[in-house]
């Protein structure tokens, strides 16, 4: 065999009906094994999981983690721990409590397992890939009928490997290697594809330096990223007390990619994403000096013990700047532990650091906004506009060590220019581990008889009609290229408290767009939206799909479309097309109206559409990229529907 | 001489002019030593010294702390903390930084001393009394004219003496000895009262604990709260590196007091305040058992190492229980890094604990809001239904022993029931100290160059004309008895974070009770407000006379005054007027116009003003209830342009 690890992971999961040559653009079935939900998106995952009248979860392992809605400035937050831990014990999940820290580095500590297939409902699920796992983020409703035991369909990607060779200099760290593939690729360059890292530049990569390459690989658009499974991963897995979890995972020594890269560590240097996409990417020297108000340490996309500890061994006696807020979030409540026991905390809280709870917090704009107009420095994955909580950011992307240096200086700082020693810091092999506070399910006797406690802002799901067969109705908003879900349904303190109820969250979509959007919707019985390139990038979140699905949305046109944005809007019962020559998106206005005819009998045929702009004056020629599985769904209104009437059918 | 602390206090700092007598209700007025300011007043605070155009403060200590809004949802809180730096730059303040802590305990730390006044724009300024000062919570117009070198003039309170004798059980703490307070003599009990605690009882009671008693004597009412300086503040400012700071301050041994009351710390229990005031108080013993679903540490009521210390030793090794959300929230950075130094904050951590940044957080709403209808424990010195940012909330107050014993059970719990040792925990004696955190102030000249940063929510104070010789307007809304503060300038979330920014929040006056206002008053050049009696009665929010005075208010009629209220719109150059005769507010309408002649000669002259309506169809008497000192700011258009004229003479 010439298999490499992603080929051995599906093929080591597939379902039967699944096509077993793997190639790329196929559809195939996996079986899950693990979930992991947060609160942003798991209260409607149960929520679902109620509507199918699920006995229990069929995976080895699901875990409901809280860790982006933790500020709590009114009721609701609150109401929805409660909601989620009672659905954890109804459900049989493991409930993660407010406090434990961040979904992916939590689930990397204690329940990932090289070998085994993740799904999620948030986008940085691929991070696993660090312990040789398939990981992969999907809409919350994917996850729920995963919980119930479906398998994840899905197109197989290709396999793109990157080969890393030499060693990182000092002063460059695993952020700067994935800031590299974006300076290279673009936020679209994995789309369709799965990242492996191989090459002998891994093996001084720990478990959690690939943790953050995998993480922002979502940033790149990739369906995941995967590494091999290799003694990097038992070292990992024995310093978190669970070695009996490790099984080695590599791939073939004559293992096949459809795409390569390589990238030679040694020629790495520190780099920054500028304003505001991750892929504006440079080398940190060539925007040194520039004054900076905020440096902020923590997230998923640099959440371990050697992040926070190379940081507070830089800061080390020093203070950061009276200028700049130093914010730093510790992403597991067992790291915190870990660098509180080693004297780290002491060293940042003693150069000024602001200690915030464990948990998301400012990455996803809970917090931490920065000051208008200027430069703030975070070690966070994204640092699209606006998703700071500012609506006039200017969040940059860097590595610790360029946060550190820079929080200290107060202008951005290439940590070569600080003139002192670099500190070799490694990951952690003895970490406080703290598994009482992660809530396991009751026996099924007990889970069967506990309530759901539903808090004044928990509603029902509102129900979708089927498709209709003429889709007629206005373009209320036309887009350029990788609009991001950000946009089309913000997060942030505002927005994310009503995740629960649908009809209020669907007051904010396309706000930041369109601010008429949400009137306008109201005026019309139906209406579209057209898009650019990889529309719906980024979050993976399921309102941005169902909030306008509320209003009326039934299609999107766009040139083409983010893997999970379309999956969502499938699902919802929204047609997700894609111009047929792409050219023709210039043709058409925001303001027209659209006419398409004996959908479902075309659908149901083929994968071409007619659009009709305004009576005739102009038409062109669309085609979905659904699955036939897809369809009989989106005819149906979507997966709720189909999966309500699916369970009836089984009795 | 039989002077007791109080009166040494006030004797010592007595401008001329003042009574010498110290008998209850006379005027005297005080030279202000220190000032304290935190961000929710403090900005304008900084607007109103910009205003006057001062150059520079003219008190021993001035410092602003930035502790009330430190989550940073978006750019506001993050564009006011820069403002504020370069406002305590040019002004010559200290500032503490975000993440310092709470302005109360950092101040008592780091700037507090023996034998001075402090004067702070916020209601819990008094528990500097824990040193032996006298520290009295003001309006944030009279802070700004005590860093101009003003006196503050209040009238002669009694001073009440409550003796101490016994000591406290195992399991009681200093936050029984208030709540015992508040239990006897109820949320008005202190009211026109300094509360002077002495007696054997004192000497077990560190600095930190006599601050959590002299915190919550806000609660009862009074004006302050003292404590003689003793061994042992100079056994704490000994601790933070500060003796040199200490003097002695004890009562005469015969010292007289206007009343006394005394209490036997031997006979204390563990106490609670129930929902929804500080003085519903009772045994915890008697409600043990209750269902909780919050433990909350923190705030300044229980500020102190020790606070913190004895919950850790109670949670050591054990695991909140799974309902509960177990809130720790730091009161200062240096305690923060104590707690963390001696292994107190992993404690707290490994069982549970959701650790916060430094600062009031959850106490004043800002955040950590419990779910709906549940019981929350908390530490806090107020629990006043909705004050948790829930509205349906039931928050309880408790000490940190019996908080942490409750956090573990999940109910009530009465912490002599653990059936464990008592861990004895005292204060610290080596904090870690860092100062340099605290931004000195720079030099004059430096000082003068320093421009202010104003974010695009921060706009200047607009500036006031004198009242003139004659007032006519409409009169645009007549209202009945006990209009409050609230009716006339909401607060909340969507009011709030304007509150520098005078012509914004001027467009909510009197929204809720005649929604036309501001459009009236708009279109004519000045108006009048009728009003029956307690006009204003309530928070003593200044926007509630700001607001209405940028938008022409010149003077407000009514029956009677709510006292805060009537000083405010004085303060702010409106004139506030009574009917001679109550049964004329019958005969006026709104709508009328009123016409006031002669003002300035019959203000200078005497109390009583004629109203004339409609051009003379109906004519009465009004008067005013003005010092010869409110007269002469009235007739210069309030407080800001009197300074500014003040200063300006003084050269």
């Amino acid at each position: 065999m010439n298999l490499n690890v992603s080929q051995k992971l599906i093929r080591s999961h597939l379902v039967p009906g699944s096509f077993q040559t793997l190639q790329p653009g196929d559809e195939i079935g996996l079986s899950i094994d693990q979930t992991l939900t947060q609160d942003a998106t798991g209260t409607l995952v149960m929520l679902e999981l109620e509507a199918m009248s699920l006995a229990r979860a069929k995976t080895e392992i699901s875990v409901q983690y809280v860790d982006h809605n933790l500020i709590q400035e009114d009721y609701r937050n609150a109401d929805d721990h409660l909601f989620l831990r009672s659905a954890c014990q109804r459900f049989g999940l493991w409930y993660s409590r407010a406090g434990n820290g961040v979904s992916h580095p939590c689930h990397q500590e204690n329940f990932g397992k090289p070998g085994k297939t993740l799904l999620g409902s948030d986008s940085h699920t691929p991070a696993a890939g660090s312990l040789g796992m398939l990981a992969i983020g999907a809409g919350g409703i994917e996850v729920a009928l995963a919980i119930a035991g479906e398998p994840f369909f899905t197109r197989m990607p290709e396999v793109w490997g990157v080969k890393l060779t030499g060693q990182l200099p000092e002063w460059v760290s695993a952020k700067d290697i994935v800031l590299e593939m974006l300076r290279r690729h673009g936020v679209d360059g994995g789309v369709g594809r799965i990242i492996e890292y191989y090459g002998p530049g891994l093996e001084a990569l720990s478990a959690m330096d690939r943790h953050v390459i995998a993480n922002m690989g979502a940033e790149l658009g990739a369906t995941t990223t995967v590494f091999p499974s290799d003694e990097a991963v038992r070292r990992y897995l024995r310093a978190w007390q669970r070695e009996a979890d490790w099984i080695e995972l590599l791939a073939d020594p004559d293992a096949n990619y459809d795409i390569r890269d390589e990238i030679d560590l040694g020629a790495l240097e520190p780099l920054i994403a500028m304003p505001s996409s991750p892929d504006n990417v440079q080398p940190v020297r060539e925007v040194a000096g520039q004054p900076i108000y905020q440096a902020y340490i923590g997230s998923s996309a640099n959440p371990g013990y050697r992040d926070f500890a190379i940081a507070a061994e830089i800061v080390k006696g020093r203070v950061a700047h009276d200028r700049v807020s130093f914010d730093v979030n510790p992403t597991s409540r067992a790291l915190l532990e870990t660098l509180t026991r080693d004297g780290h905390i002491g060293s940042l809280l003693h150069a000024g650091a602001r200690l915030h709870q464990a948990g998301c917090n400012g990455c996803i704009g809970m917090g931490q906004a920065p000051a208008t107009h200027v430069l703030s420095l975070r070690t966070v994955p994204r640092n699209f506009p606006g998703r700071s909580g500012t609506k006039e950011d200017r969040v940059c992307l860097v590595s610790p060590e360029t946060a550190a240096a820079s929080a200290l200086a107060g202008v951005i700082t290439d940590p070569r220019t600080l003139g002192m020693p670099y500190p070799h810091v490694t990951d952690c092999d003895s970490p406080i581990v703290d598994r009482q506070l992660f809530v396991a399910p009751p026996d099924a006797q007990t889970a069967s008889n506990v309530a759901l406690e539903k808090g004044p802002n928990i509603a029902s799901l509102p129900s979708f009609d089927p498709l209709p067969d003429s889709i007629t109705g206005p373009v209320i908003v036309k887009v350029g290229d990788n609009l991001s879900t950000d946009e089309i349904m913000p997060a942030g303190a505002r927005v994310l408290p009503f995740r629960s109820n649908i009809p209020r969250i669907a007051e904010f979509s396309f706000n930041a767009v369109e601010p008429t959007y949400v009137e306008q919707a109201k005026t019309v019985q139906g209406h579209l939206v057209v898009g650019g390139w990889n529309y719906g990038q980024g979050s993976s979140r399921e309102h941005a799909a169902l909030g306008p699905r509320f209003l009326g949305l039934r299609a999107v046109i766009a040139k083409g479309f983010a893997r999970i944005h379309a999956q969502n809007l499938a699902n919802f019962g929204v047609l997700p097309l894609v111009f047929v020559k792409p050219e023709d998106y210039e043709r058409i206005e925001a303001g027209q109206t659209v006419r398409l005819d004996e959908v479902r009998r075309r659908l149901a045929e083929g994968s071409e559409l007619h659009a009709e702009v305004d009576g005739g004056k102009l038409s062109f020629a669309v085609r979905h990229c659904l699955s036939p599985r897809q369809v009989e769904q989106v005819l149906k209104g979507g997966l709720i529907n189909w999966m309500r009437d699916a369970l009836a059918q089984r009795g």
